[in-house]
């Protein structure tokens, strides 16, 4: 029987299990409302639940381990939760240790964005390339990088936190703290904040009739229909867009920039106003890099996180690719300051 | 006799060569002017000449090869520049090749911001550390990086193209083309323009004196006699700065942001304006990033062009690290765009 590793994708409203196989099949999965007020205990009962549901029947042998992925920011290397807002009580929590005393295997904890572009690297939109951004369009924006073939992890693991670029200077406020960031101008969330408000002082749009129930399929919906306004909240949108994604083309310089989340599910539409920005905004080397929709809808996380698992055994799992050791001291610096 | 390496770096102005061993010592250097008006042929002629002057009563057999930096954008995975602003003709044009036919000796080409990257990395400030971000501040903004003990590369070796990303979206007209570039608003460029533009405006500033003899230091000194204006232009070009450096914070995680360029002279007054932004714009697990001044001064380029011929003889010649192949074509989609 072939080998499965158990996928987890633990968000703030789902926690999503599969089970997952060596080529990406996802071949069982459950979901369950996370009880996300409730403290990392009830979340650690949770997940131990629902993988015991995934692995019913399965023989125990055949399941190499556990990959979860969460919103960070995580310290993926020591396998800590540092501070997410969306779960209670998950500052410092070491997640990792937690979930592996509770199933008694292998555990490898990932961040979403960074598991999503796994997933697309190895059986999506950036099967075969070296360089893949992943970018996720929706509630926020997230994200992760492959570069030179291999996935970019950084110091704690936090690399590829694309959604807190500050693109807007001293711009309007982002949950983080910060203003001006790729995601408060660019989510989802800001698409349809945006909608609602402009809505209200444009007496000829459609989307007036119903603003408080306006969401981003209403305002595209809208747009197709001629809808002046929607059209150009479509298009700037797309812009803003652009901009965050030229930004990451100097930075990674990518062989292809996947897009997923939400968003997407209107690529085809958002593709133009996009390319247009990236064109003026981007150095000429950088204009031709690809910009796809992501192939694996909301299983991206999912068959990274299982990815992890597989790369890790193949190398016989003292490479755990979310245990990186980091390099340290030998700097005369570096081992003063390190604690 | 202990092995060495020749360095080059081309810049618009000059150009320097210099051989170094394999602690990064430089143990000779030269610099011509760069016939930069002239076309790449005159401009090889000056490589091929300065690298003889370099060598000259040095045994041959010590010298292992050629690294040469020079401004992007630049494909250094086949060894091209791609079209160098500063430099006239050089639009995808095969240096390494020419080069090596030139001097008969194995060539690396590297970005210049990448090449100080890997100099502070493996000698300098950066020294002992996985992830390093190295940004030079100067009449232009650029940099490298360093993430998980790896040079990142990118399609064509163009990662790390810092001062192209857009922090003021839709701001002042960068020389790239886009607007609102870290580099249009944080170079040193742009803080003497603003400086002359400001001290036209302001009678109380002694910068009104001389304003066209203007220069980065005489902000600086001013600043230091208590002249308003001028302190107020110091702490806006560490604020902008400090946005920058956040988004690349988040961006790669680097253990350790370096500076260096010309701004970098004056580190310490720049840096608690630039600590203070940090602290706003970035999210909490990435507040505490080290931010250093560079050690090498203006040889960076040249040690960690060096540092790249070396790496390469110690990994036999087969890895030369800027000329990666390029993963392709698994997929189908790359396959049938692939050219």
């Amino acid at each position: 029987m072939p080998a499965l590793a158990i996928a987890v994708d633990l968000g703030g409203t789902q926690i999503r299990a599969a089970l997952v196989d060596e080529q990406g099949e996802v071949t069982r999965r459950v979901a369950v409302a996370t009880a996300s007020a409730a403290g990392p205990a009830a979340v650690l009962e949770q997940l131990g639940s629902i993988t015991s549901s995934v692995c019913d029947g399965v023989a125990g042998d055949r399941i190499l381990g556990l990959g979860i992925c969460a919103p960070g920011p995580l310290d993926t290397i020591r396998g800590n939760a540092l501070g997410v807002p969306t779960l209670a009580g998950f500052v410092d929590f070491p997640l990792r240790r937690m979930l592996e005393e509770r199933i008694g295997l292998p555990v490898w904890l990932e961040n979403d964005g960074v598991a999503a572009a796994i997933g697309e690297w190895r059986f999506g939109a950036g099967r075969g390339w070296a360089n893949v951004v992943y970018v996720t369009v929706s509630t926020g924006i997230g994200g992760g990088v492959v570069s030179d073939g291999r996935v970019l992890r950084g110091r704690q693991g936090m690399a590829g936190h694309v959604g807190h670029m500050t693109i807007f200077a001293n711009g309007i406020a982002c949950a983080c703290g910060n203003g001006g960031c790729w995601e408060v101008y660019g989510s989802g969330t800001a698409f349809v904040r945006r909608a609602r408000a402009r809505a209200e002082a444009d007496e000829a749009t459609s989307l007036r009739r119903n603003i408080v129930y306006v969401d981003g399929a209403a305002v595209f919906a809208a747009a197709a229909n001629g809808d002046a306004l929607a059209a150009s909240l479509v298009a700037e949108e797309a812009d803003i867009l652009g901009i965050g994604i030229a930004n990451l083309l100097h930075l990674y310089s990518p062989d292809v920039v996947v897009i997923g989340g939400g968003m997407s599910a209107n690529f085809d539409v958002l593709y133009p106003g996009v390319a247009a920005r990236v064109r003026s905004a981007a150095m000429v080397p950088f204009r031709d890099t690809r910009i796809v929709r992501a192939e694996l809808q909301d299983n991206s996380g999912l068959i990274g996180a299982a990815a992890i698992v597989f790369d890790a055994h193949r190398s016989g799992g003292a490479d755990r690719p979310c245990h990186l050791p980091e390099r340290r001291a030998e700097h005369p610096a570096a081992a003063a300051d390190a604690s």
